[in-house]
């Protein structure tokens, strides 16, 4: 394999320019002025390097993506798309392998490295998405990690539990959970049934809370609670946390406390009008903050594009972030947060890293945020993959 | 002026694919099958055409596109961020007509038409503004529409209400106005002030209303009373109108019955994460619905493109519009209803209408605003400006 040295751009956070020579999939060196005679050299000046960026939070199995346009079916409430969403899979050929893996080309062409996926499990799906899932990552240049996740509810949904089980034993990194009182109606059951699959199995931890205001704000406590007790500090995550963004400032501030003490992260999209949680608040007292799409294109709705700086944007713009040090959040959540909610290692642009890199024509990162340009550049493990 | 005929696309709202037959500016024939042996053919088959799109509130004289990423510089507060426009628009050229250019050309790239831009008016920068707009319109395949603005208040800012007039005597089309209340402390002679000069001057009124909740509620309701008081309906826009958002259905409702009745249309930005006016029940009553990018690269904020598809998308998705239907409210607000609001002629797909026109590459509206990909063809005037 060839060394590539990537000549005269800008590593992020690095201050000064700096040329990255990379070897054997890893970043080598990282200093101005390497002299590499052998190595393909690729001319960055002035451009902005970025690790390969994390897509935190997804549904790959349910995508739709790069088939024809289909109108959205559901009515407005959340069982009427769940309906229609068990009703049409089948008709529309979800969960399939080939969308997936068109859906992975598209994030890899915008840079995404590593990807969190959330795969729907029940009964009537049982495992295929699953496996949909392994076989377009297989091929893909893109890590991808899934979250046995219980969309249509564990405990209202018996079997459920089971095939959880069945995906933990089978390989899949982490187990979800969705809404523990809103849709599982027995949040203390729920949750101690979920956590003990996260500890049994060694695996992490991604839950759906929707759940607002009070109830949602209590439910924070009960996973804070458990986390801390079984010390799966570092190894959960709540995605979405509506509920934070609702809450007055104590209460807001006593919950963040105890996310930071017990290793708890959040996952926000910033999908359509709902709450943001406080990301500025939260990583000020150190909790870690990743981002994704939640779906793209799929029964759930239309939207999503798989560019994770113009979701980084999203995250920025609904947090009415303005100023350059604030934008760099969102792109902080894309990147290193993300890195650390899934427990991603040799995540960087330091020496001895894994050479999962992009390069973008801008000046700074939150310019990078707010105009997501075209990738100059995407390299996967050393491999130049678009330039 | 040679005749062009698109062969084979969908006029948006047709319901079947039909040639477009292009003379003097004008459309001239709308039919399948046209026949045309001098025009100039461009095959359009199975993409979707639109009438050009409408760019309803934005701010030209402030923009910085085009030029180096500038870092936002204003605190978290209104009063910051008035105080740092004040300090540092002369510092950074602002107004500055090759940055309105620029900012133009992009926005008729992505085939945006019509533009309606409020322009500051206060004692410092006079009508400098005004002028700076009307020398970048002047040579931009764009039709621009000026708003004489009171950006920093009329009553609280001495010598800005002689500057309005001045504006409106030089050709200016609108009078702007900003929280009577809110900002400039006295609702009652706020109003009264620019109401007056609408009258007098045959004018368009455009006023920006953030003041939430039921003080904002209160001057939609003094908004309203004065539109058919006077009798200038569809005339008269409300921007912004946050506390529509914020009201319950009730007050919501009646507001929005005295709107149609007057004859008040509504622009919407759907920026940051204010509130977006529920556009579903102000079209199902029969209100005109507008909307706009707000700020483009200026010193009150870094976001935005210029290209109205995706901004169309940004107020779907605030909407939560995830039905091809619902989603096609927000393109009808970015072309005929932003038409309607600027009192525009001639607007549409139609024989007779300006031969205006976008062609984008999907097989329908919804996608259109959800994916905005880059255009097939802009036409303006019956030119092809890009292709």
């Amino acid at each position: 394999m060839t060394d590539v040295l990537l000549r005269g751009g800008h590593p992020w956070g690095r201050g000064a320019p700096a040329d990255i020579l990379v070897r054997d999939g890893r970043i080598h060196l990282v200093a101005p002025g390497v002299e590499a005679p052998d190595a393909r050299i690729v001319d960055i000046a002035g451009q902005l390097v970025l690790p390969g960026l994390v897509e935190a939070h997804c549904h790959l199995d349910k995508t739709l993506y790069g088939g024809p346009w289909v109108p959205h079916s559901a009515d407005d409430t959340l069982a009427g798309r769940i309906g229609n969403d068990l009703g049409r899979r089948a008709e529309l050929g979800v969960p399939s392998a080939e969308r997936i893996g068109a859906l992975l080309a598209r994030m890899s062409a915008a840079g995404t490295a590593h990807v969190r996926t959330h795969t729907d499990i029940d009964p009537q799906v049982g495992l295929r998405g699953v496996e949909a899932v392994l076989e377009a990552a297989a091929s893909a240049p893109v890590d991808v990690r899934q979250v046995a996740f219980p969309q249509h509810g564990v405990l209202i949904n018996p079997g459920t539990a089971e095939l959880l089980e069945e995906a933990l034993k089978s390989g899949v990194e982490a187990v979800g959970g969705l809404d523990p009182a809103g849709i599982d109606r027995d949040p203390v059951r729920h949750l101690d049934l979920i956590f003990g699959l996260t500890e049994r199995y060694g695996a992490h931890l991604d839950l759906h809370l929707h759940d607002g205001g009070s109830l949602g704000g209590w439910e924070l406590e009960l996973i804070t609670e458990r986390t801390r007790a079984l010390g799966l500090g570092g190894r959960v995550t709540v995605s979405h946390a509506y509920a934070l963004g609702q809450l007055d400032d104590a209460y807001q501030d006593r919950l963040i406390q105890g996310f930071a003490e017990a290793g708890v992260a959040i996952a926000t999209a910033a999908v359509y009008s709902f709450p943001v949680p406080p990301i500025k608040k939260l990583r000020a007292a150190g909790v870690t903050v990743a981002c994704g799409h939640d779906g793209i294109r799929d029964l759930w709705g239309p939207y999503g594009s798989g560019d994770m700086l113009e979701r980084a944007m999203h995250v920025a713009y609904r947090s009415t972030f303005r100023r350059d040090e604030d934008i760099e959040l969102a792109l902080e959540a894309a990147t290193y947060g993300g890195a650390r909610a899934l427990g991603l290692e040799s995540y960087g642009l330091s020496p001895g890293d894994r050479a999962d890199l992009v390069v973008v024509p801008c000046g700074g990162a939150a310019e990078a945020v707010v105009v997501h340009p075209a990738r100059t550049l995407v390299m996967k493990d050393g491999v130049v993959l678009h330039n």
